[in-house]
């Protein structure tokens, strides 16, 4: 394409024409056969059937799939058109700031509606529902990330949506609570009422998300025409957010480069998986040098000091056993504000990469995140969601390692969301009352104790 | 260009290169001379030389230039690459909702750092001050829109910023104030003991926009290295804004269509002459049938109710006097959810374009403009801040209008801002607790037996 080239273009944005037809299954890149989930009651492993009275039989087949690429729906498509495809920026002032030579591009995901990557799932989880009849999905949130974006999607597809909310975050953070009800939820406190598991926990006031889990699935196997949606964690989910590393590639030969670093958070894994997996399969396709790190918050260091074995993905041992890295789940993570990260496991699909030596893992703490934060929002204007400013402080380091290497590197980072609802957040840190909160090792080794009993997969 | 149709296509974008060069400056369609502002105390028509304590040359230049363009700099066509241009949105999904065959387009200026149209203007104004060797911009803020979008401005070109926030906002809306100080302002509750003007009014705990405003002037006043920037009503700040409606042009051109009828909503009026002003010299020059119309809140009727007289801008009378709709700047609006559009008065210049029968008003009660806003963020996703909901109200009426009349129209709004920050009065009018405050004629007619001793101007 003869274009004249803009030296200063800071945005590279694609037509809707151009939002991805397949999703990236990078499942067939791995050697070998995955290792399948087993039941939390038997400890054999669980076939697509165990889990049909909780999701669509499509989500299923897409979470043990190991076709290459997945074909999008073409009302998925048209969903997407309302966000999607989203912009390629060039931090240029924020390059000018550090006095770097590095070129540090960041795809963002806070233009979406719920302003963050979430409705990337959110979206074909309800439709493939819709498809098969379901009425209504039912689903956990804590901070509300995840609620507001399936609360939209459900709207979409003219869903039911019903939302358990951790008690803790039902009373302090109202207004997402107001947003999930904008788009025509139901939210819930949990530990409610509702469910055999609310009442049996109703001790536990502030709730858990654990509890909360419990509430949703428990509604979703009640009845026929409900069905369970989860936001992060499972293969099905890391696949539908492939769409912001499919979009990327296409917008970095807009810009006529290509990274040699791609960074992301890690809380489940999803907006991780989702910039890095196309990105990993054309490295592993064409044996390019491409480096990518997974970015997780000190207080919970999953893939840096977990253990990789078979755990249960909930606090509580209700759902299946999922070979990854692990704290334990028991480990019960600091409060720390990025609440999307605080997990005590990874997506099995995630953990499986990290242990193959193909992504590389990095704790950092809070406070020097938040710092980060600031310097990128007073340079680039947008105030990131606490979560990926674990993303940015990694980002800051690289782009001050090429300058202390005289290295014109370039620098790929996912802007997951914006911090517009999470300001309380950087009000505790511009006033010096965010802490490191410390990572208890004694409380993992503890928490590793209660490790199930299942096949060691090392 | 001969382009390949998408029958479906949702946003419409144009790349950096066609971020506006001029800006519209409708005083030039204006016959006859413009009624000068008069000096608060002498009722002398003010001069250029008046203003110069206060604003930098360049924006009082404009404020009065008789030129029908003014081009804009390239430092500030460079800042607005952060965000700008914003897309041009057609709302498939509400139109299919309303089962109308209208057609809707927005212009959506949510997607900007601050999340308004306000930084349109606030980054001109920071450029001029900080080209002119002003060190610090003194301002107020309400609900804080336009105290943040400062903020953002001034650290892109390198000014101090100090906002005095109106009391009773400083204390129930922390977030925003984060949200300036992440961008490095300095935020002062009004009234504060930092000036004569807020030590005079410390029984008036709460505060006001009239103290904060004369907070602001003193501490720009007394300094000359400092300046005052007002976010809206003043001709310069309108002229700012028109870069939302010319790159509206240059989109709807993009989708093969022109509007029938032009919506906004107007508190002081700049979000809507942002929009309008370009395609409202366009109808002129073309003669085309295009109709607009500015929108307010029932509670606070200026256009549609107020009496057309020179008034003063604030409530205490410190500034300038101004030909206007006014309901008298004694009378206090009842405290509608959209702040922004709590103003007795309007800008002048788009006053002068009612008065002239070039712009229609319209005033609707807020429920059933959050009513109108439900029901675009279920079709839409995005969630309206309070102020544009007036506007979205208005646009379905016309909507269906056109269904009842069997008409193809195409309507075009702005839909200035998000509500992120604003998710209280949806809670508010989803809990049935929002509640249509009354405008009270009684006190208007009380203000306006106020208005200061001015030549008529009818």
């Amino acid at each position: 394409m003869a274009k004249k080239s803009d030296p200063k273009q800071t945005k590279y944005l694609l037509p809707e024409s151009e939002i991805p037809t397949k999703w990236v299954n990078i499942a067939a890149d791995l050697p070998g056969e995955p290792l399948p989930p087993l039941s939390p009651q038997t400890g054999e492993p669980l076939g697509p059937e165990d889990l049909a009275p909780l999701f669509a039989m499509a989500l299923i087949e897409q979470e043990v799939s190991a076709e290459p690429e997945i074909e999008i729906p073409e009302e998925v498509r048209d969903a997407y058109r309302l966000w999607r495809p989203t912009p390629l920026i060039r931090a240029r002032r924020l390059e000018q700031a550090l006095d770097t030579p590095a070129h540090i591009y960041f795809k963002y995901e806070g233009v979406s509606p719920a302003g963050s990557h979430k409705p990337n799932t959110a979206v074909p989880q309800a439709f493939y529902n819709a498809q098969q009849g379901i009425k209504k999905l039912a689903t956990e949130t804590g901070a509300g990330q995840w609620g507001s974006s399936l609360s939209f999607a459900c709207q979409m597809f003219g869903l039911e949506c019903e939302v358990f909310m951790v008690g803790v975050s039902y009373d302090q953070k109202p207004y997402r609570r107001a947003m999930m009800e904008t788009w025509g939820a139901t939210v819930h406190r949990s530990p409610s009422d509702l469910t055999e598991a609310g009442r049996s926990q109703a001790e536990h006031s502030t709730g858990s998300l654990g509890i909360a889990i419990s509430e949703a699935v428990e509604v979703a196997a009640q009845s026929d025409d409900t069905n369970y949606a989860l936001g992060s964690v499972l293969s099905h989910v890391c696949l539908h957010q492939t769409v912001i590393g499919e979009e990327a590639i296409a917008q970095l030969e807009m810009a006529g480069e290509y990274p040699d670093v791609v960074i992301g958070c890690v809380g489940g894994g999803s907006n991780f998986a989702g910039i890095a997996f196309p990105l990993l399969r054309k490295k592993l396709k064409e044996g390019l040098d491409t480096r990518f790190v997974a970015v997780e918050p000190a207080a919970c260091p999953t893939l840096t000091q977990g253990t990789y074995a078979y755990d249960f993905g909930d606090t509580v041992g209700m759902t299946p056993m999922m070979p990854m890295y692990t704290l334990g789940h028991d480990f019960v993570p600091p409060p720390v504000h990025a609440g999307g990260l605080r997990y005590h496991g990874d997506a099995p699909i995630l953990c499986a990469l990290v242990k193959e030596g193909l992504i590389d893992a990095k704790a950092i703490p809070q406070t020097e995140a938040f710092e980060s934060a600031v310097q990128f929002a007073k340079a680039e204007g947008i105030i990131p969601a606490p979560e990926p400013t674990h993303a940015i402080r990694a980002v800051i380091e690289e782009a001050e390692a090429a300058k202390a290497e005289g290295d014109e590197r370039v620098i790929l980072f996912n802007l997951c969301g914006h911090g517009h609802l999470d300001l309380a957040a950087y009000q505790a840190f511009l006033s010096g009352e965010l802490e490191d909160l410390e990572f208890s090792e004694e409380d993992m080794k503890k928490a590793l104790e209660s490790l199930p009993d299942a096949p060691a997969v090392a």
